[in-house]
């Protein structure tokens, strides 16, 4: 295949590589993302080509999205890496913005953008089995479905904003401003999120800290476990096997929550998983 | 028994009354709450006396919080009337603060501060029985189990503080600028707050908006009967009666969430709870 630029565009970073016979040859990442381009789309992807050279570019993530370049729209699940390349959309010169996926059942619906490329693209790349349960922890993690090599269904939790709200601007947050890693405060709060009764077990958090039962020091990662241990009993069963895409840090507090419902977590390196989607799409491209 | 006046020092309003034989024969009502005081509490109940008669004055609430008058306290779980009546602390001239309530286990613990006025006023008043389920909704949203006359045990739940949380500051809270009543969309929230999930429901309320799949101006309304309903489905069971001691609004709502988990809900008249309460406390006060 010709080469070509590949850039996975989110709302506050983006990650450009030039890609050469199907390899990942050069990168580049900066903190241009949606937010920082305030409309000025074509000069940043032009950016993108001065720094990797003068060549076609697919992009996806946020980049698509009624706030970015142009509205790639979605593509409904069950949601497959050819469906994905047959709705390209153009944007500027010689450049393409990959589409989000949807489920819609009756008013129930789901939202991605920018996922999918790393959910398909794990399976296209040998990266995750055809059938599997993937996990992208994050400001709104998703939980997905893999059946046969199709993006069959997906939930997404709004576990990381709830954290950040809940920190900035909730009572519980003057108490919340320790670190968050994985530890006793943390496993206590995934044990403690099997009562299923989450804003009670927040309130919890405030009654702790006027009775001094824990320390402060220790609540940000007491809520932290509370979050993610509710999204985990909601998501996974007993005997589950996880595929999680995560930076390290997320990764370790989901494999601790995930290993407490009796299951297990397999990494994925998703900037891998990435490029496999995106190569794919390329390939596929009309 | 001698006149006094019984004060509900809130952290937004206060509301006093005259009591004289054991019944209010006046009352008054305003904006004066704890952060409006400012520290001068002295010169704040002085006014109440100016308006109500120069007497003895018995106050409950945030009044007695560490941002109030004077910290008055806990009382632990089971708490009564004489236990609260035994531990009132002095504030000023001829006055008194009742405490609050706490309940703890290890590491775990929950905190009432004017609730247990009303919930055992209730019971003392013959408003409530002996044993009885009681739920104070709002900000932070009060479950309490009343055994034999006793507070035996009580839940908090942030429910009311999470609805603004998310209607002010996440993502869904631009098309949560509708109104909340009791309808439909509320309904719908209801029910689908017992699938368990309470994080991936809320981000539904995203999706719903970006394909169009629910008029906006429902989206506060079916968020709230995520919240409320998660709220009673945590507490309570089929076959319960709760008694409620709530404002219109937010009783109607309650209401009908209770229903909805095969529940049946009692309205208490939280006012008159809090006088039966306070007066048995000036009965009692040692």
């Amino acid at each position: 295949m010709s080469a070509f630029i590949a850039v996975d565009w989110g709302t506050t970073n983006r990650r450009a590589w030039r890609i050469e016979d199907g390899d990942p040859v050069d990168v580049m990442r900066d903190a241009t993302g949606v937010l920082a381009v305030a409309g000025r789309f074509a000069d940043a992807a032009e950016q993108v080509r001065a720094r990797l050279g003068d060549l076609p570019m697919l992009m996806a993530g946020m980049v698509g999205s009624n706030r970015g370049w142009v509205d790639a729209g979605y593509v409904p699940c069950p949601a497959t890496l050819a469906a994905l390349a047959a709705r390209l959309t153009p944007a500027g010169d010689d450049a393409w913005i990959v589409p989000g996926v949807c489920s819609v059942s009756g008013t129930r619906g789901d939202v991605m953008r920018g996922e999918e490329v790393q959910l398909l693209g794990a399976v296209a790349g040998g990266l995750a089995p055809a059938n599997a349960m993937m996990c992208q922890p994050g400001t709104h993690c998703k939980w997905a479905r893999i059946e046969g090599g199709v993006l069959a269904r997906f939930a997404t939790a709004m576990t990381g904003e709830l954290f950040a709200l809940l920190r900035d601007h909730a009572l519980i947050g003057a108490a919340m401003q320790g670190d968050v890693a994985d530890g006793g405060a943390f496993r206590d709060g995934v044990a403690r999120s099997g009562e299923g009764d989450l804003t009670a077990a927040l309130f919890g958090v405030r009654a702790a800290s006027v009775l001094a039962l824990r320390d402060d020091a220790d609540a940000a990662a007491y809520v932290s476990g509370l979050l993610i241990g509710a999204d985990c009993r909601a998501q996974v069963r007993a005997g589950d096997t996880v595929h999680l895409l995560a930076d390290p840090a997320l990764g370790a507090l989901y494999t601790a929550a995930i290993e407490t419902v009796g299951a297990v977590a397999v990494p994925v390196d998703s900037h891998a998983a990435f490029l496999a989607g995106i190569i794919r799409i390329r390939e596929l491209q009309p």
